[in-house]
């Protein structure tokens, strides 16, 4: 089968691989549809995330969906054929933070495109069956594999525990801010905002029917807007501190974009108006609430995507988000050639 | 009465008054006890916290027990006579955030010893009787005023839900440091670790029976130290840093310290770990616990009382602190001479 | 102005009392609509709920929306002229309860229709202003006054923590039920089904946009049902032992309906699936949140609207429910005539 | 290796069998000492649990401590000759309750001494390395088989969030009950008190140093007592009852005892008092936490012991509480003979 090989800071090639064999408890997907995230891009352009070095050739990509092509000689959930949204950290179920029920922090998880596992810019993947998940037939196949970024967002939601009686503020209208205003929506709050300095992406979360704010323009403070939940997906210090400044009385606010090695916040503010910060980290326990979401026509993820890839064209799809400002989730198609 | 007054950056005086009368909600307490804060000694040396200026004379101390003097009309839950300790703060109880049951996050809060409310210096004061609690006759005077600073312990064990599964590190053994640890030994904690550099602090600490490091001697990570949940009493910086590097997945941080305007933090560290911090402001509800606990002997209290003081030394009381390292509770007793 | 009064048993008449007079801290209200609650035809039908005796006259009636007529002289909150929903218990906010935030719970309450305190059934009442809310001006009369039901509804998925990974069975169409219903789509609840023997209250329930089984015809069983929530609101003691079977793991039920002295429940089946069942009692800041989700169209009160009557029609609205099956909801109007 | 096989109803005998050879990621553990349970009686009285039938011969006993005996060959956590307590379930780990974090829930789980897995009435037991822990060399044999009774009160204590703040009554001096009062004393419980009419073990109960009422004397009612928190493991219909009624508000019950098909609860006490009942299904991640309560000396386990037997007394053990009303907990030997 071909596989896109990361060979090399900003180095990627076809390369062609034998196809997995999936183990007795495993399927073998037929990849359909496969998301660029911020952190391909990231090791594509560095050869590493923090501690996570790319020294030998990686196959990059985790937002997969497909179709279940074999199926392990143990595995009764999922059958031939079957259009499936695929979770791509497979953790280790022994250890103390999976039989808590926190998997999502298990030290040992297999994660798709962390070195030294293998992503999803191939034509098949072999996945134990309980991470594979049956999509009905009227979610896309980009869907399909976006329901892992809805999956940061639902998580985010979940960890600010979002309900209808919360005002939500999203700083960053990239993907997972996106995910995350929808996701938030779909959790009843009683208004969503997505704060960015980027019209296009603002554009893009209006359409989404959530409310915006252009920051290059009005501030959060300027525009008077107070929130009870923030979820911060900029990554940007300034923003933050901006945004945390906004949130009232025992406000929450999630931590998902990452921006450096640290972080500066406003203590007395935290400290009189208690709010409570959390990291987010990946997700535990969403695929079936965000398939839930997708399916039922409550969000749509459609709306994000800006231009398909073949495995061939791999670097065009890594790079498409900065060569235009306009371009939010490329989507590689691992058999459109 | 006789009063002890701040009229300026670093100038107190005793003053005559007249002795208050309580309305019908209210008792008159005969102030027995009052512990010396640091925010006393902040409005004292700055003659201001934050936006708090002292901008007409003020009554300082907050943290004070006594004796029912005289009963207003309507009310029946006191008697003269009752030894008492009083919460220092008077909610609304008519905001949002009072129906919420957060009642420290009240804006129109009436607290003790913040402008332009006067506080406990005094030989008597005013007090709605739902914030007056008995207290049984074996805990001392000064304990049933250092119920305050207990209750700020307590809530910050709250806020981090601490419990026998976890090992709790405390930054700081200064009084609210003691205090939180004492209340995390009682809320079961498995283990209580405090840090500071102030080795006669370090050994009050050891004598109430929890676990102390000396980190101007072996770091946090020099000493192999994880906790589970953290409260971070010391309002420095580099300690919090510090401090929260040491904090495993899925720990919980109270911010109590003040430490400036701002904090910075390992956001990394939070994200993978999905830490959750909270600031902690004053308490809500913890009365009742906070005197159980030193009325049942599982806290001790009077160990952290390094001094006394009449109502004419109100300023070497104040100023204890920064004479003498070994200081570490002042006591004003109101009645003393 | 004219009240309505019930005098004994099934004895109710339109009696001239002179208008109240607002304290400085109330508003009085022009009484628009109050809807009918199977309470008030309790207190008709027996004079009596459990402990609770009227014995003296009492005006019924606490669902009750209107205008501002008037307002005391403390009042910075609302205006003459503005539209309002009104919360019908005042809690002490003095008591243990009230500083917890369970206002719900306060022994102290006083609650609308309930001896010895008037209810609505009236042209005028005077309430604190901090239990009185704006509305917007495209919320029905009625549906101000049916936001006491849906706060019922509300409380009951608060308890319960109806969230998107939820599937959630409603036991019993009538106004409560679909209040309740309402409320967990509005929570985000994947899948909400009202059980009920009433085939047109279920479809009106049906209209409300939930799905519908009719256990007449169909038990919840042999539909093949099972839940993650309950909310039980039938009363009923076979349809509440049902019910809870068909819940799953880790499920949570709320027991709503109000169906004697005692309920019999499956203790193996709550024991081994752990679930979690709970009283809910009225309910405690619900109001905004309830408002809200009428005002954005996302609850629809209107639809249970099945009658109008006048101040002198009381008696017809108290009975309506008995003489038709088809009756909802019905609506007191003190200004109709 | 000899066991200890139950044939039939009221018919057991020891039998040789092969000792076990542990899997790659198991340990054999020669086993010590094993708690003789009320579920293990119930088997050798009924030959069954409700739809657990004992349709071929099973080993009984879940409540076991031994020593590392031999170590499977991926196993790095453990070695020969540590002392260890044994979790007597093995969840699947793959099920969407495991995931969760809720294993105790899983249906896959395999239980010891449930048909149909063999417990630990034998010399030798396998067990998967992730479910057998260290204890420490002053923990005694017995004490670490009583790890399991233990965390059946740890498990209920957490279901009900036991704190300072709560006062607790324990219903049933029995084993589960006096190993749920210990836990419920060391999570902080402001009191504990134990109810029960067995005069023998009430007294058990006082040498815990928890408070005791004896309800052939005096009833819970007529003692004056109230609540926060029942743990309800009496399995009594009557006295359930009785003991819920003296919940206030906002309290919270665990139904631990098991005690038929159904249970009769007052259903308007818990709705006006919002009590949350919640079943509790023996446990989850408690072993480490329960290890050190008795560790620490927190918890002594070894006082509800009264009598030892070996594998060929298991006979005697099993009816040793039949015939002896102050016997508590028998224990197996299987090496003392």
């Amino acid at each position: 089968m071909r596989v896109s090989v990361l060979r090399g800071e900003r180095d990627v090639a076809v390369e062609e691989r034998p196809r997995p064999t999936p183990a007795p408890d495993e399927v073998l997907v037929r990849v359909g549809s496969v998301g660029v995230c911020g952190s391909d891009v990231h090791y594509y352009e560095h050869g590493r995330i923090g501690p996570h070095v790319v020294d030998s050739p990686l196959v990059l990509g985790h937002e997969a969906g497909g179709v279940v092509a074999e199926v392990g000689s143990e595995v009764t959930s999922l059958g031939e054929g079957q259009r499936v949204s695929i979770e791509p950290g497979v953790p280790c179920r022994q250890c103390r933070q999976c039989l808590l029920g926190r998997y999502n922090l298990c030290p040992g998880v297999r994660f798709f495109a962390t070195p030294p596992y293998d992503g999803a810019f191939a034509e098949y993947v072999a996945m134990p069956a309980g991470f594979v998940y049956p999509v009905p037939d009227h979610v896309s196949d980009d869907a399909a594999g976006l329901i892992e970024p809805l999956s940061v967002g639902v998580w985010a939601v979940r960890r600010t525990r979002v309900a209808p009686e919360d005002s939500v503020l999203v700083n960053g209208a990239g993907p997972i801010g996106l995910a995350s205003a929808m996701a938030a929506r779909a959790y009843g709050a009683r208004s969503v905002t997505v704060a960015d300095v980027n019209a296009h992406r603002l554009e893009l979360a209006q359409s989404a029917g959530v409310g915006v704010l252009d920051v290059s323009q009005t501030s959060l403070e300027e525009a008077g807007l107070s929130a009870d939940v923030l979820i911060e997906c900029s990554g940007n210090g300034r923003a933050t501190w901006d945004a945390v400044h906004v949130v009232g009385r025992a406000g929450r606010v999630a931590l998902v974009g990452m921006g450096g090695d640290e972080v500066t916040l406003p203590l007395p503010h935290i400290q009189e108006h208690e709010l409570t910060l959390t990291g987010a980290f990946r997700y535990a326990n969403t695929w079936p609430t965000a398939i839930e979401l997708v399916a039922s026509g409550r969000v749509d993820l459609d709306l994000m995507v800006t231009g398909h890839f073949g495995l061939s064209e791999v670097e065009a799809a890594l790079t498409a988000a900065s060569r235009d400002p306009k371009a939010v989730k490329a989507i590689v198609r691992p058999g459109q050639e």
